[in-house]
């Protein structure tokens, strides 16, 4: 309908910008067509189920203008990819819907740059996609491997379940907050907990055999696990004090909820205790026990002496 | 980052809008676990390939504004299941990622019901997807099955091979302009050519033992039949009388190319014309030979006494 006279077009760009990123990873990920055809041809291993997640990340909602080309393309995979850790899945391969307003030459080569670096990191090539005009928008669809009937889900949580969550809650906000402030805080550190978030997929690899339902807390940590109770009609008494974070004590009840934090929750059975502290201590990733599965309805935050605590409510898309 | 206040949110548009498409065909189509969870978890059958496709649609680039919203649902799937009819896939499952301005439930039961009747015309459910805030901006993944290795792809067009077209070309273009004239044209039979293309999914499963290559024409029949051309190395003569098409002859050069056609260009041994007959009637679907690969490069657009003719180029996407 649009059509413009430019002699760039979408052909030059899928050419240059996303034809061969993670071309190597084809062969042993079972991709027999990819970008260039019109769709892409998968042959998935016959004793694996294929766990899917898709996710957008829109220009000043899901991450600042201000933000490098690189960081953006490799945020948008990892919070697909984050999904998928949740799951115990292996990634495989992954498309791109990206609508841009004008063709940049050296903006698109920085988001290359970020896409190989996710693809590199995860051993997972990019198999298809679409680019259109328009705002800043970018669809990324994931794809992942488990073995048959073993996907961790939302669903499994049992009464006196422990209730776990990986690395510390909190520091995707500080970071944003150190960003947009573009001062010299303290919390600078934390910027690239923000730009750069770690998908916890050798975490999820390992919880297949102890974990009995799992969820990322991309929406709050709190927000996150209530799904967690609804779906499997339990409550949960979350301790505050033992919620690992980076996040001065007197912010923490606002902040541990305010998402962005590509972590995982799980639940599991106090008997995986030392499993988990091996997973934990092998993989140098925190993993802390911060409160258990209970009867009722609901996640409570609560002190020492479980008075309940009221926190910040989550993420909320509209 | 961008927090509304708003009650409602997500989850209450997921689960009143999207949560329960396709329902009935989930177990057929080994979808183990399906809208609502972290990602979808899907069986693929051992004996099968999956043929993946992404489409991204958005308002005032890919479709009107003014367009129905159960239109835009149903155009934003057909139009991404067309390149699984030109690769010859049976429809699976499909994911839906949609940026929304605003939550408006008129709108939303509207395009739900768009989903609901693509979704049952192919059998195939909706399994997942994400909800955001932004303009409106539609991404469709679809899957589909091949048996293992039988695929159809751009590849194999070989020189001598003849060039068959589906349907009539032209045709959503001049609906596009019926629709934009808001006249009672004598063209307005065709809006809904553009606004519920019919994915040729029945051709393309029958095309499996037939076609040497294919390719959906939504760019434009002569640029999309080009990449046939470019990827096998070969040319192509295209008798523009043999066009299928109801554009007046004054302007068949320039609308053959116009794009949006979701109809499927394949080419096949000259053998093959009774097999094709033969599809075209059982389906009741208009297949004709409009041409011939040749030796050399690039397609062109010939009188019967093979005098070349200029056509307008196809559709650009910046």
């Amino acid at each position: 309908m649009l059509k413009s006279q430019d002699k760039e077009n979408e052909f030059t760009v899928i050419r240059d910008y996303f034809s061969d990123i993670g071309l190597d990873y084809l062969e042993d990920q079972g991709i027999k067509l990819s970008v260039g055809d019109d769709a892409s041809v998968i042959k998935v291993p016959p004793t694996k189920e294929q766990v899917v997640s898709v996710d957008t990340s829109i220009e000043g909602v899901h991450f600042p203008k201000s933000m490098k080309a690189e960081d953006i393309a490799y945020r948008s995979v990892a919070v697909a990819l984050s999904d998928l850790a949740a799951c115990g899945a292996s990634p495989a391969w992954f498309t791109l819907a990206i609508s841009l307003k004008e063709i940049n030459h050296k903006w698109l080569s920085n988001f290359k740059k970020g896409l190989q670096d996710i693809s590199k990191e995860f051993a997972f090539p990019l198999i298809g996609g679409d680019t259109t005009k328009g705002n800043l928008c970018i669809t990324v669809q994931v794809a992942g491997y488990v073995d048959i009937g073993k996907t961790i889900t939302r669903s499994g949580a049992k009464i006196g379940d422990l209730i776990y969550v990986t690395g510390t809650v909190g520091d995707a906000s500080l970071g944003l907050r150190a960003f947009n402030e573009k001062s010299s805080s303290k919390f600078s550190e934390y910027v690239k907990k923000f730009s750069r978030p770690k998908a916890r997929i050798g975490v999820g690899e390992k919880l297949l055999k102890v974990a009995s339902s799992s969820i990322d807390i991309s929406d709050g940590l709190i927000q996150d696990l209530n799904q967690i109770c609804v779906v499997n009609g339990v409550g949960a008494n979350v301790f505050l004090k033992k919620i690992p974070s980076n996040v001065p004590n007197s912010e923490l009840a606002n902040l541990i909820n305010s998402g962005d934090d590509y972590e995982i929750c799980f639940t599991a059975q106090e008997s995986f205790q030392d499993t988990i502290d091996i997973i934990s201590r092998d993989l140098g990733v925190p993993i802390k026990c911060i409160g258990e599965i209970i009867e009722g309805k609901g996640v409570k935050v609560v002190s020492e002496s479980l008075n309940p605590i009221q926190v910040k409510s989550g993420y909320k898309h509209f």
